[in-house]
């Protein structure tokens, strides 16, 4: 099954966004959209001749802002998001387990990976998987922040997502070396940080890290827990 | 049917490199991949545990060189070209309406689209049209170097690209504003270059453009037509 999702590429902050196109081919469903691209993004829906079903995050970032808000409005969709973000104004709250339905049959099945941040999910649709910033290509996401957590994330990346068939293709959040797309079985086998590697060494490498606080997080955090939206919209 | 590329990106030519995956996800073909890129695409074929049938070019590129060659060489792959663009090392030669065979009966059909260079090639695979620089997303290949004709780029996307079905979707060679797809539909009724343009409108609005040299033609092309290796190699 190789039906790939369309990847956009945000290259401000490294971010992608995805748009999952259901089989007929008439609705779709848009993961992580970044503000300053919404307008680009709508046009793709557009020429793609879709309608937009759901807005989905994977979970609150702090390195942009959501369009999430903005396209909710001007399409319609609804937005979804994990219940432990704090983004209080999605109709809909995703909890571990939970499916999401688009189209004549798609199915997202949600999993819940904290770690980068406890509300962290990744998205299952059709042997592919949308890891946000849980698990990155040959990488994973930081956890020093948002109630982070290498020991959370270690238990989510080797319990839930390693435990996916191999052949699963991994979507992450972002790429900084201009890769597109990896599998379970590459990452489990041979991911620089994961791979073959205890929890504790994973977590002292974690905390060797000392990484400097995101630029945007004190902005991009609440903005975000508001869908993007201007507080008070 | 929506079976997408893998779509790779070069952020100093705005070149996409795609990846095609067959159905049985273990064969794979490559269109344009990049240089400097060869290891990164190699990656991915290997994390994607596919094998490399073939290596396809659009054209003989003026601002990037392929990694054709090299790709070639590390996987065994077989290059298939455009027979007008003089790469002579290439062992398959293509013309108008040949098919390029791969994995469990994955056909790729040639359409020569001529115009931004003579020999210019599109590829047609599971409703998707990999489109080199005859036809962009809201645009169009340059067609003032290489033996280009706008004359020769309107009749190629008006009589052989939008012949095609709406919903085709249109993978660039380039882009240079974060886009990744379009549709023939989209691209007929919108495309600010083609649509609703008569010929002699097209020529008059690509003549009055006057751009620069591209500043790697005279090493992009004699190295391109070599598949991107050393003279003499
Ligand atoms: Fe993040
Ligand atoms: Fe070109």
């Amino acid at each position: 099954m190789n039906t790939n999702p369309v990847q956009l590429f945000d290259v401000e902050s490294s971010t992608f966004t995805y748009i999952l196109v259901a089989d007929d081919d008439r609705s779709a469903v848009i993961i992580d959209p970044v503000e300053r691209h919404w307008e680009r993004d709508l046009a793709h829906l557009k020429r793609l001749d879709l309608t937009l079903a759901y807005v989905l995050e994977t979970h609150a970032h702090a390195d942009h802002v959501t369009s999430a808000g903005k396209l909710r409005e001007v399409t319609g969709a609804q937005a979804a998001v994990p219940s432990g973000c704090g983004i209080t104004p999605a109709e809909v709250q995703l909890d571990d387990g939970d499916v999401i339905c688009f189209g004549a049959g798609e199915r997202i099945e949600v999993l819940h990976t904290p770690g980068h941040t406890a509300g962290s999910v990744s998205y299952l649709w059709r042997g592919n998987v949308f890891t946000g910033d849980t698990l990155l290509i040959d990488g994973c996401g930081r956890t020093d922040f948002q109630s982070g957590s290498s020991a959370a994330l270690y238990d989510s990346v080797i319990g839930k997502l390693f435990a996916l068939p191999d052949t699963t293709r991994v979507w992450p959040g972002h790429d900084y070396k201009g890769q597109s797309v990896s599998t379970i079985g590459w990452e489990k086998r041979h991911n620089a940080r994961l791979a073959n590697r205890s929890k504790a060494q994973f977590a002292s490498l974690m905390a060797a890290l000392d990484l400097p606080k995101p630029k945007l997080i004190d902005i991009a955090v609440p903005a975000n827990q508001n869908l993007g939206l201007p507080h008070g919209a």
